[in-house]
C-alpha cells in the first residue's frame, strides 16, 4: 500500500517543513519588531509577513486535501510533481509579499493555478473511478481506441 | 483499497470547491471595499464576511479529520452523507454571516451538530475495532442475538 | 489495512475533541466579556485566549500530517504515543497562555519539540522506504549486522 503514497508523503513532510521555515520568520520578526503575543499587529513590513504565514496555513490543509486525491485517484507522480511545483511557489509568494504587497500577486496566481489543475485531476479521477466503480464503464478503453 | 474512500474522496474534492467559493468571496469584498491586505479590518459587512471565511477554513481540517475517521472506521456513506450536509449548513452559515451576525447561529449549530455526530460514529466505530482487534469481543455479534 | 492506522485514528480523534474544547472556551469567553464576532479584539485576557485557540488551530493540520506519516512509514505505536503527548503539551500551551503570555512558552517549546521528533521519523521512515523501493536497498540488514 505504502508504494501507492511514498511520494505524496515525501511532499507532505517537504510542506511540513515549509510551514515551519514560515512560523519561525514570524518568531524572528517578533523579537526583531518587539511584538509580543497576543499582539499580531505593528509596522506594515511585520503584518505583510504575518499575513504571509497566516495565508500559507491557510491553505496547508486544502493543498494536503487535493494533492492527496489526486495522487490517490489520478497519478501520484504527476500529482507530487505539482505539489512540489506548489511548495516552490509558495515560498516565492512568502518571501515576495515580505518584500511588499502588490510581489505577492504573481506567486500567488500561479500557487493557486496548480491548485486548480490538481482539483480537476482529482475531479476526474474520482469521476472515472465512480463511472467504473457503478456503471461499468471504462473511460480509458475510449481513449485507447 | 479505493473503494473503501472515494465517497470520502469524492466529499473532501466538493469541500475544497466550497472553500475556494469562500475564499473568492473575501477576494472580491477586498476589491469592492477597497481593503488590500495585509489589512483585514474595516466595515461591518467586510468583518462578518471575512470572519465567515476564516472560520471555515479553521473547521475545514477538523471537518477532514472526523469525516475520514467516520467513513473508516464507521460506515463510508453514512460519513459521506453527513459530509455532504456539512457542506450545505456551511454554505448557509456563510450567507447568513454575510447578511448579520445573528444570522450565522442556526447553521452554525446545524453544521457544529454534523460535527459532533461524525465524532461520535468515529469514536464508535474506532472503539469497535480496538475491542474486536485487541480483546476478540465483536460487539456486533450480541447486537444480532 | 485498518490495524496499520487505528492508533492514528484514535489520536486524530481525541485532537479534533481537544480542538472543540478550545472553540469552546472562546465561545465561553465571548459571552464572559461581551465580544461578539466578528470582533476579534478586547481586553488581553480575551486575546490571550483568543490567540491560543488560533495558535492550535493552525498546527492542528501539521500535526496530523506529521503524526500520519511518522506512524505509517517509521512505528505506527510510537508516532501514536508521541501523538498523545504532543495533545497534552498543547492542552498545557492553551490554559497556561490564558494565564500570562510568558506561561505559554514551556508548552509551547515541548509541543514544538515533538513535531520535530514526529517530523525527523516520517523523514527517515519514507527515506528508508525510497531506498528499499528505488536502490533495493535495506538499511535495517546494516543495522542487525
Amino acid at each position: 500500500m505504502l508504494d501507492q503514497i511514498h511520494l505524496l508523503a515525501a511532499v507532505t513532510v517537504l510542506g511540513v517543513v515549509e510551514q515551519a521555515y514560515f512560523s519561525l520568520q514570524v518568531i524572528y520578526a517578533r523579537r526583531a519588531y518587539g511584538i509580543s503575543p497576543p499582539k499580531v499587529s505593528g509596522p506594515p513590513d511585520f503584518e505583510r509577513l504575518f499575513r504571509a504565514q497566516v495565508n500559507c496555513s491557510e491553505y496547508f490543509p486544502i493543498f494536503l486535501a487535493v494533492v492527496w486525491q489526486a495522487g490517490l485517484f489520478f497519478h501520484q507522480g504527476l500529482a507530487a510533481t505539482l505539489g512540489l511545483l506548489y511548495l516552490f511557489f509558495r515560498y516565492r509568494y512568502f518571501v515576495s509579499y515580505k518584500e511588499s504587497s502588490l510581489g505577492r500577486l504573481v506567486p500567488m496566481y500561479f500557487s493557486a493555478g496548480i491548485l486548480w489543475i490538481l482539483l480537476g485531476f482529482a475531479a476526474v479521477g474520482i469521476l472515472h473511478f465512480f463511472l467504473s466503480h457503478y456503471v461499468g464503464l471504462n473511460v480509458l478503453l475510449f481513449i485507447r481506441l
